[in-house]
């Protein structure tokens, strides 16, 4: 089951020619999530060739300008092109205000439900879960009220051991039940264990989305053994001050919040527009953190 | 004195690779008027390598996602990229409520001193002007309040007639008042009529943007003679019915409007995204008013 991130917007607030506001698609076995929609995501979504249909949810980490100014029109054009699935976007409180008024103001409607759900920034909780995904906020610590998101993979089934069910001439009809963890009756009565019938499911993967925050020792709980952290990494340490004041982490934070969380991999993104080359960001987290990896736009990151 | 258009946008509600909402920019002798922002115009406006901070005023023509969604963006990014001029946005009542709640539920604040003027769209009214050109609303038909926008040229100072000065030897302490309109007395009491010492001016030039809007006669006696007219062409003839149920217009229609008004030169634009080709939009147009011209982004017209 392919678990991939990816990234469509990196940058921060201004946009440039080199990177887009925050985006990114979450795709868990063909099944996709929107994270974050800055200005513009639209547009990347069809250079990426994403279907916007086949977005199943949407989460805003926050409501500035550059994590959320792309979802009106998105919505809208979901519309446009005939949308009537559901659709469900999770936010910090206020996005509800905003997308009324839009919709109040500019006489537009769509056609399929739309249901804005406020996410609570101080708490650690699931939010959201269907067949393939559970997700839960992460409250981070920036100047308005943020949220990261960690998506887990749900427990997977275990595969059939082929093999031994071949030999003991089980028939297609009780694969499911043996999937499922249930034993088997043999015609003359015998029970075979589960175990002996199955082989281990693959490991749940787990994603944990966080930007935009200050260096923020909480979440290294919350995020533990996660197997890939995207981390905003917005200046690097000469500017530290700079990210105190303005709420932001530099790359050698993201990569002390990624090695204490025992991560197995670190994505950097959500860089300042003042930097052309990333090749500090990544020098600064290489001390604290083996081989972390840079956002890159257009690029598919395996979790 | 240049006066010319800057496309950025020529396409309908749905943004395409093709085509993107509607935005142009509008310099008057190298000052800059930025008329709609659909979503992502600051991204369009760095292709084309406008400075942000040289946009002098913003007109909106009205309310829906494809004209003003790259607006809370832009003046987000002048004010992150230090501007301290002020600036005025005018555009049909709401604007403002949609900017305060955006501003007021993000915490992001602009350090330059920012009006929303509000457009009476029922009224053909002169509602800007500065030393360069006076800009009047147009009253258009569509869905919900919506505005052309009518940029005049001020009239221009009449040129010297060198010859004469310097054969009557006026000293250039003069040059100005002349060129204002002043007669001159020589030293011996004679006077010379203006008329005499100047040539005439330039032609001051005009423009009409008309987006978006159904077919309007209204309209012709407001832009009568006007040296470029953008009308919208969202649909060609075939689909007349559903110009009318939208309240947009056909390629025809617009050469019907661009014809009866008498302008010297018609750019068709707001194009569906049905339409990949345009070639039925140019013919279909051209039976009606002469040598019609498609917008195309990125494209500078002369007016």
């Amino acid at each position: 089951m392919a678990f991939r991130v990816l990234i469509l917007g990196c940058g921060s607030a201004i946009p440039t020619s080199r990177r887009h506001p925050s985006a990114q698609i979450v795709s868990v076995d063909e099944k996709y999530y929107l994270i974050d929609c800055g200005e513009g995501t639209q547009s990347r979504l069809r250079e990426n060739k994403i279907k916007f249909q086949r977005i199943e949810q949407i989460f805003i980490s926050h409501l500035h300008g550059d994590h959320y100014l792309g979802l009106i029109g998105l919505l809208q054009t979901m519309h446009l092109l005939g949308r009537t699935k559901p659709i469900t976007v999770f936010a910090p409180g206020g996005l509800k205000k905003i997308i009324d008024t839009h919709f109040e103001i500019s006489g537009h409607h769509i056609n399929y439900p739309l249901t804005i759900e406020t996410v609570d920034t101080e708490k650690h909780l699931k939010i959201f879960e269907d067949t393939k995904i559970e997700v839960y906020s992460l409250p981070l610590d920036h100047r308005v009220p943020c949220s990261g998101y960690l998506i887990k993979e749900k427990q997977k089934l275990p595969h059939l051991n082929i093999e031994k069910i071949k030999a003991l001439n089980i028939p297609v009809a009780y694969f499911n039940s043996i999937k499922n963890g249930k034993d088997y009756q043999m015609p003359d009565g015998t029970i075979i264990k589960n175990e002996e019938l199955t082989l281990p499911a693959e490991k749940s993967k787990s994603y944990a989305y966080c930007s935009d925050t200050a260096y923020y020792e909480p979440l290294i709980e919350q995020i533990k053994n996660t197997d890939t952290l995207y981390h905003e990494a917005t200046f690097t340490d000469e500017l530290s001050d700079r990210a105190l004041q303005t709420k932001h982490s530099t790359a050698k934070q993201a990569a002390t919040i990624a090695f204490k969380s025992n991560v197995k991999q670190l994505i950097l993104g959500h860089f300042s527009n003042r930097y052309a080359q990333l090749t500090n960001h990544l020098a600064e987290a290489k001390e604290i953190f083996e081989n972390p990896l840079l956002a890159e736009e257009g690029k598919w990151f395996d979790v």
